[in-house]
């Protein structure tokens, strides 16, 4: 005999959900990524700051209107810009892109322009 | 009088292009963009190797359909993914990113989470 479960049928459901490990990890994965998108956005805006440049400032730089620059750096949203407007601001800010890759046994760097590879070897902070 | 111009109209029209400074500066950039957004293409094509995912498994983790994946690696085209698609890369590959503005003069670095700002100054090499 089961027993009458209280919950309404929506916090049931979840409760099921959250015990389905591939609902989980679909889940934990989409926040990361919403989190990261949102690092990046919230450095960009601190090097516009960096730069003294207002959003008015750095839409004008890069071409692009300046209500989406303004929700770009909003906190309401969660902006998802394509990479080459994201590419333009960097144009603009002349900063370059380092990505790092924990440990990667046999390189050390690669060079890409103004985007690099370093593996944590070499850039180990003192 | 003027003398008659013997190239067609469309090599007139962008000969003339050429000289207008406006033109030139939006042409120079679109370019740097371009050229941008394919250096960083191919920085996480090289760290996607060094990790050892061929591109159906980095889609696998990604949860993004492989033929995506693929167009964003290949030769052929100018691809332009959501920077959201960008940083679950980073997340599948375990790596961080660091922005590097060339002199700022009071910031040594910023941090926001796997995401920081550096200035040359902190991180100046040898």
């Amino acid at each position: 005999m089961t027993t009458h479960d209280p919950r309404t049928r929506h916090a049931r459901r979840h409760a099921e959900a959250r015990e389905d490990p591939e609902y989980v990890r679909a889940f934990e994965q989409a926040s990361r990524e919403v989190a990261l998108t949102q690092s990046l956005l919230k450095a960009l805006d601190a090097v516009r700051e960096l730069r003294g440049l207002s959003k008015q400032d750095l839409a004008g730089l890069v071409g692009r209107p300046p209500s989406s620059i303004r929700r770009l750096f909003g906190r309401a949203s969660t902006p998802n810009p394509e990479l080459r407007t994201v590419m333009a601001m960097l144009d603009a800010f002349d900063a370059s892109i380092v990505i790092r890759v924990g440990e990667a046994p046999e390189t050390d760097s690669l060079d890409f322009g103004r985007v690099q590879v370093q593996s944590d070897k070499k850039s180990a902070r003192e």
